[in-house]
């Protein structure tokens, strides 16, 4: 079991690093939807998202990681950022 | 428009980060996979999964992290890992 404690010990210490960027990262597109709703820009747009996944998939790729992962996972931080910048527009 | 610009390539800068992290995370969860193959352990653990939504959710409110999106962050890797998990176990 030794094994076992050590490997989710690291993966808990990934963790806590991945949580802590996605904190970084919801501040900043915080300031995008600010920016956005300041500026009437539509809270979504594809032109971004389609670079974004494309950068992530070959990102992924090259480190490794299952590339259908990796858009998921963008996939899930974009309609959360998406369902922001809605609330932050309706707001100003 | 060059504030939205600095925005977006610190948010690719973190998304690297995280794509990095997240192919790190898997080759640990290929360990665990193997681990738990070779010693008939379940691909599923309850009781770790619910320290882990348990701890990823106070350390997001901590980080001022949405803890739900936190939690919903971590059933879409966990999902993927215990999809691993079984392909390990079948050609174990």
């Amino acid at each position: 079991m030794e094994n076992l404690t050590y490997l989710r010990k690291s993966i808990d210490n990934i963790d806590n690093a991945i949580i802590a960027m996605l904190a970084e990262r919801f501040k900043l597109t915080q300031k995008v939807g600010i920016y956005k709703a300041q500026n009437n820009l539509p809270a979504v747009d594809n032109t971004r998202e389609e670079e974004q996944y494309n950068r992530i998939y070959q990102l992924a790729k090259e480190y490794g990681l299952n590339p259908q992962f990796a858009k998921k996972f963008l996939e899930t931080i974009i309609e959360e950022v998406v369902k922001n910048h809605k609330k932050i527009a309706d707001i100003s």
